[in-house]
């Protein structure tokens, strides 16, 4: 009887991953991973040069990604198949082996194995080993602290309504914008709208190779950048002494 | 020349610590940490049986915790003379050799290193290498992702006024409350408050031995647990197949 193993992969590079997980997916025989057709995939090409002789891969390739709009019922249908049949083959696996899932950055912080996590329930035993968020690498790019003392800090993801993101930007000490991608001319008015522009960093494939830390009001406006996370910082309110 | 290098350790299992920052507590010759005097000090306690033969242990003890009042002048200069002072000894020691400085979680995310950070800038090249946050640890334990979709994420700290906490847990999916400890209470309160309470977790030394994950609601009044988190879990507002 195997068990499928989520590793977390942190942020992009190698040597953030955890020592546990570095240990499964060296070890492992089994390998699984989502990508987009046609792609190397982001999480398989972080486990570069780390695989055993004589693993097997498995890309789970996503059936569609921009092709469709991602609210039609067409599209949703195909993904529902698409995880269905991917959770029963892994459950067939881990009858009698042990599978490795790559995950990026942490997997119970927005990740993608979710989706697999929710149909594998009561099927097959599951493991999920925490990673470094992908905030935290590009937090630590920058070379500053995001929040001490008091500082609230705000996760939000860029695909919300910008009046939502513009009011809660307002609100934070703190901030971290995620989906940023085709979300971000709207971010990027929303922080200008709620006067913290100035202070926002866009982080580019943080931790990894080609990595680009830049203020967000330098970034052009028909740049389109991958991977990228934005941070507003903290001012450390009432820090203390102590701490 | 050496240089000053802050490991993150992550969240408490030395197995969640980076593959880099394993690798630097391993070869270190002089190794700093924090510590209340007459403890053992919870960074050193995770590297415990990693340190290599011959290693130059530093324990920078705080001159006071909780003997003085923490908001007291006295208090504040206490702190400051032992920043200070150590920010002089880390300086002299990295000028032949590096010097690697323990750090619970992510040195970035609320870490106690900060003191030191702000004091070392141009006098000496400083290092940090990013952990798991605490709170990925804890919300691991559970077993359950803290965000998915367009889950909006608020970090607060138990330091907070009550209404202030009450505020903002009415206004978010998922919640992280960090700095519990003896403002316990106030939390459980403000949770009650905002009609959050049944949806919180407290995670006590998450991912360590001893590890307590409870339904904050089912803690008694007079427990004080330590080095304890308290999670509200998002509801995955709006999450698509594609994620």
């Amino acid at each position: 009887m195997g068990k499928i193993i989520c590793c977390g992969l942190g942020p992009g590079d190698p040597d953030l991953m955890s020592v546990r997980a570095a240990r499964e997916v060296r070890g492992a025989r089994h390998i699984a991973f989502f990508r987009k057709k046609g792609h190397p995939g982001q999480a398989r090409r972080i486990v570069e040069g780390m695989l055993a002789e004589g693993a097997i891969e498995y890309p789970m390739e996503y059936p569609v990604t921009t092709e469709v709009p991602s609210d039609s019922a067409d599209y949703v249908r195909l993904l529902d198949g698409f995880y269905d049949e991917w959770a029963e083959r892994l459950v067939m696996l881990a009858s009698d082996n042990d599978v490795v899932v790559l995950c990026e950055g942490d997997p119970y912080f927005y990740g993608s194995f979710m989706h697999l996590h929710i149909r594998l329930q009561g099927r097959a035993e599951i493991e999920v080993i925490a990673g470094i968020p992908g905030m935290a690498g590009c937090w630590n790019s920058v070379g500053r602290p995001i929040a001490l003392g008091d500082d609230v800090v705000t996760v939000l993801t860029g695909t919300l309504s910008e009046d939502e993101l513009v009011r809660r930007m307002r609100n934070s000490d703190a901030l971290v914008i995620m989906k940023t991608g085709r979300n971000l001319d709207k971010v990027r008015r929303a922080l200008a709208s709620a006067g913290r522009l100035a202070d926002a960093w866009l982080i580019e494939r943080g931790t990894m190779p080609g990595e680009r830390v830049v203020r967000l009001s330098d970034v052009d406006d028909t740049d389109c950048p991958y991977f990228a996370i934005v941070l507003v910082y903290g001012e450390a309110r009432r820090m203390k002494a102590a701490e």
